[in-house]
């Protein structure tokens, strides 16, 4: 059973994960090799190999064949798990815990051992976001979650143990804090201004031009104004809504698309950088507000985050988000068919 | 000229640090080899090249031999620079910004190229933290500055650039958001309580045992409750004071062989991993008051902070701060001679 911990000095909650424990000594840096095969015997993600992982939570397979397309299998090695209580233990006023209760799973994006997601086709992406819609729905409502994070993280650097292309799902008991903090600035500035956060910092971007690398019906994919790394993308709806979940399918493809092309950007243009993406959502519960915008946040692992961003939480970025951003749209007007 | 940058998303300010801009294409990942000569014939901070450094803010010497022995110096590629305003420029309410505007000194910790922290003599160490304390007191007094941060990145992916062995001390025109968060809490703390968190909670962690790595007349080093890395370690003092710079000699010596004894626990106990460390201090202005206690936090970098981190702020440990603590409290006994 793992357990979450609040650290008395931030008010913030921490996972300390005994189902993954490694003992003081197995601390050795690990690598990953890529291989050459397309498929692989030993992969748990891949085809002929799906009775290695625990359970499937979902499943989205092509109309023709009827092959899988996209699976949803719970983590074999969970940072949380469905049994156990969000009661609180007070063990003292200075060590408050509850157990590490919530759901912990795995999307894998493709059959294919090296399918990367900027590749896919729009049928293909379209089935990995609506994975990530529909977990989203079904998890935030279940009574032990407060949030659901959906991530990615791509490469050794970024924290992949796993090489066949696969997301995360983690839906915990407790609101993070990065995320409380950010809805309450969204719900201040709507208290303060009547507007949404999200749709005024879209309008503000877009008339400004110079941060865009891309635009479509509904999005807008830009390299924020205050971005903390190198090449820092943001994915911004155009229709501000707290959840993805409200999307319908025709939103939802038009994502899925924007997000493929995004990312085939920064392979392109970036040599396959290892990165993390972030899917931001508003708490379970408060879907139907308006003071959130959910958005895709991809950050690609260039610069290493290093003891005064840890001790000072401001980063310092050695880029300038005009120039990444008039960069990649130039990428982005040759490999996107814009 | 860099800027300061905020995000209307999360109100943190980002160092956008055009004298350190790489081009877009410039991106490649570098690695350090060290290499076997103990001293280096281009390397800056070795005896010999001390006018490749672009000035001395302060200089500590052994007193039989008169050579130096700490040297602290300007940044060659500061984040902040001397020069500039700390008013702020509201282009738009969702572009809020400042110059760049601090000092981003190097601490050359020895002539040495190979003389790790841990393995300093004591008069070597103390020099070190004098270097620390001297120039905390020196530029907090500054108008400009708000807070100053101490840190060492020790190894290629802790983010270090150089080898020789060296602290850096930045002096930002604002109080980081981490920092004035911490600050917060503490002083929220004493206005309920009537108390300071930080000698409650060394009090609490001394009580417990479990946690506690090494104990000494004026400090206590643990692995906290809610460790957010394996192996994280805090050097607590037990005397609570807002600042770093109010330490008169003697504890100062004592803080600087506990910092000592517990890099070279970490050094003997982990094999030499890549570290970041970092003093924690209350903002410039706030050393008088009774709220907060400075203290030293080292994070071995063992783990990838990976999406779900970055995504949430909940880190997910892998290890048991109990069982981590145990651990090096073995090694601390037969390398630290307590």
């Amino acid at each position: 059973m793992s357990e979450l911990r609040l650290d008395p000095t931030t008010r913030e909650w921490v996972v300390i994960s005994t189902e993954r424990a490694r003992r003081p000594h197995d601390f050795a840096q690990a690598s990953i090799h890529p291989l050459p095969q397309e498929f692989y015997s030993t992969c748990p993600f891949c085809p002929g190999n799906e009775a290695q992982t625990p359970g499937l939570s979902a499943s989205y397979s092509d109309p023709e064949s009827g092959k899988w397309r996209v699976r949803v299998v719970p983590n074999k090695f969970p940072a949380v798990r469905p049994e156990g209580s969000t009661r609180r233990k007070e063990e003292h006023p200075l060590a408050l815990s509850l157990d590490g209760v919530g759901i912990h799973e795995v999307v894998v994006e493709s059959p294919l051992h090296n399918r990367l997601l900027g590749f896919m086709s729009d049928d293909e992406v379209f089935d990995v976001v609506r994975a990530y819609r529909d977990r989203l729905v079904t998890l935030s409502a279940m009574p032990s979650v407060r949030q659901v994070t959906v991530f990615k993280n791509h490469g050794a650097s970024a924290g992949t143990s796993l090489e066949h292309p696969h997301s995360q799902i983690v839906a915990t008991p407790v609101v993070p804090w990065h995320v409380r903090h950010q809805y309450d600035v969204a719900t201040q500035y709507f208290d303060e201004r009547g507007r949404n956060l999200y749709s005024d910092l879209l309008a503000f971007e877009a008339e400004q031009e110079v941060r865009v690398v891309c635009a479509t019906p509904r999005f807008l994919v830009i390299h924020p104004y205050a971005s903390r790394r190198p090449f820092e993308t943001w994915v911004l709806p155009r229709s501000a809504r707290a959840s993805l979940g409200d999307l319908d399918d025709d939103e939802l493809r038009e994502f899925g698309t924007v997000m493929r092309d995004t990312l085939r950007c920064i392979f392109t243009g970036l040599n396959n950088p290892d990165y993390n993406q972030v899917l931001y959502t508003a708490p379970a519960g408060d879907e139907c507000e308006p003071y959130y915008s959910w958005h895709l946040r991809v950050y690609p692992r260039l610069t290493a985050v290093a003891g005064f961003e840890i001790g000072s939480g401001i980063h310092i970025n050695t880029s300038l988000p005009e120039q990444t951003a008039a960069f990649m749209r130039e990428i982005a007007s040759s490999c996107c068919g814009q």
